[in-house]
């Protein structure tokens, strides 16, 4: 794709806090944007050009948005994927393509393509009945962790099986949906990567980060990570082969363990931009936001290397009541969504702790 | 004034690209904005929640406006004082104040204010006839500087006079307008400092820039300039001496003249944020759009060191198709300011070029 030139307009499917950091990194390059989300105040739409407050399915927003835009990106993965169809069978350019979302979208797909892309997983069987999730149990041995196939997200839709049985009913309770049965990782700690490819196949990845989650929702990202070069060259073959083999064209978090013996695994992809990569509006050359809007707009990539080290907290529900204090401290930088309710749990604003490399 | 929740409103006066940049910083801190610009597609509209496409003096407008905002600011100083004395009158604040305004719209009462605050500039007269004119040129001695005593930026409506008949006839070439007659400056070169004070009175000075103009505009800003200790600390006490003076709250810019003694003249003030400041955007702890934000409202100022070495470059008219090539230098860092037409000399974006401190 040729670079889109300044004032060209792109589309981003969704408005919640990933699109409207999108959105603020796209006026930064002079470039418009249109938000589809059926949401009528949503984050984004209020630092947009433009908002359709329309189903993501919607056959008229769909139009108005192929009109509009150069092109189209998406803020979360569960976008439908006839919605990416229609829009390139309009005309218009879509970054990631359904096929990378298509991918990510299903966890059985997933792990099975990022093992056959030399990216390896935890053991894992998919299982479409309770006899199936406990005999995937029973193969995998011990303890295991069983998602819906489908959907899901900070710790939603998962639970722990101890045994055959448990997994059968942890099937059950997760509502007989088709499911993914995964060994446990027995895992060091949790690192990302996040890195972006452009159209014209150019590969950039950032430093590695490392994460902490708390009930299943990150909740501090450390970056750059203190890993030994080897550790950072193999995050970066993985991004670099997973990018490479969904034909991806953005930014997209890898999601990584490392295990005791230092080797890693990845654990999930997310075919957009990553919590764990906030870190970079404050501490990288380029931020991840810039870097795919980049991307999608067939621009160069942005340079990648750290330029601080940061402590990225996300603060969720009330605790976005301390932003007054953050506020004061000369060492955070803030990052708030203008989300109208701060509901327990609910992903108000993040705060990047910046000290010297 | 108590601090803004986010979630809260601003309004600013005026859409072009200071606005656009307000409005982004806004936004990265979880604040609205409502932009008041008669221009139906201006840059800073198309980053905002809303836009109100009217003139700054309608009243309709002023009442929205006061209506939805929990602080008024402006991105121009030519605002007309009646629209900020009727927003005051409607109950919200209004920040700089328009006192502050008033002072900066006239080059003869800014003088006079910079002077009784114990901030130097060079010897000037006013003049409202074509004799007076010449007479303060007789009285200055050798080549002096005509200006309009308002409007005019950009090295618009003023010109130089080498005797006192010259000033006579640059006199009647100003349209016959009241002006002021300023003795040159025998610089040795041109700086300015980037200052804040927030409702509270804390002032905060980013480190200095020096300047470089052609044709009147300015061309480039390389910071931080490289100045001893004690001509930062005199220009650091200027801007204190000036926004105190005016009771002034938010950003402001404050142009310098260092002459061949090495001390220091006042030129201007601009009475919000500057371009001789967006360096910060990407070489201090804060930038000058959000800190003008912080300010305003009513939030503790953000940390003001360097924190990169920015050669700032405006790309004016045309020259914005380097675009695609600086996007490509891992050095650069663009801001573009999305307006639609390229005409002439008009400033389309700015690149910050950095290296280490």
């Amino acid at each position: 794709m040729k670079p889109l030139p300044p004032g060209s307009t792109i589309g981003i499917l969704g408005g919640g806090q990933l699109g409207r950091m999108l959105a603020l990194a796209a006026g930064r390059l002079g470039l418009d944007v249109v938000i589809l989300d059926p949401e009528p105040d949503c984050p984004a739409a209020r630092v947009s050009a433009r908002h359709i407050a329309a189903h993501y399915s919607d056959p008229t927003a769909l139009a108005t948005l192929a009109e509009l835009c150069g092109v189209v990106t998406v803020e979360f993965e569960n976008v439908p994927a006839g919605a990416l169809e229609a829009l390139i069978g309009l005309g218009v350019p879509v970054a990631p393509g359904p096929r990378a979302l298509a991918i990510a979208q299903d966890r059985v797909d997933e792990k099975t393509f990022l093992n056959a892309a030399g990216a390896p997983t935890v053991a894992f069987a998919a299982a479409g009945t309770a006899e199936e999730a406990a005999r995937a149990a029973a193969d995998l041995g011990g303890r295991v962790l069983i998602k819906t196939r489908r959907e899901g997200y900070d710790g939603k839709g998962q639970a722990w099986a101890a045994s055959p049985e448990a997994a059968a009913a942890v099937f059950r309770d997760l509502g007989g949906r088709p499911v993914i049965v995964e060994a446990p990782a027995a895992f060091r700690r949790e690192l990302s990567v996040i890195a972006a490819r452009n159209w014209a196949g150019m590969v950039a990845a950032f430093p590695l980060a490392e994460n902490v989650h708390e009930n299943g929702i990150l909740r501090r990202s450390t970056a750059p990570a203190g890993v030994d070069a080897k550790t950072a060259q193999r995050a970066e073959d993985i991004a670099r082969k997973v990018l490479v083999g969904l034909d991806y064209v953005g930014v997209a978090g890898i999601e990584l363990f490392e295990l005791e013996d230092g080797s890693l695994r990845v654990n999930e992809i997310a075919p957009r931009v990553h919590n764990s990569g906030h870190w970079t509006q404050d501490g990288a050359a380029t931020d991840q936001f810039e870097q795919h809007i980049r991307a999608v707009a067939g621009w160069p990539l942005g340079p990648t290397h750290a330029t601080a080290r940061v402590e990225m907290t996300n603060l969720l529900g009330d605790e976005v009541l301390q932003l007054p204090a953050l506020a004061a401290d000369p060492a955070c930088r803030l990052h708030v969504y203008g989300k109208r309710e701060a509901r327990a749990g609910r992903k108000m604003a993040h705060v990047n702790r910046i000290s010297g490399l």
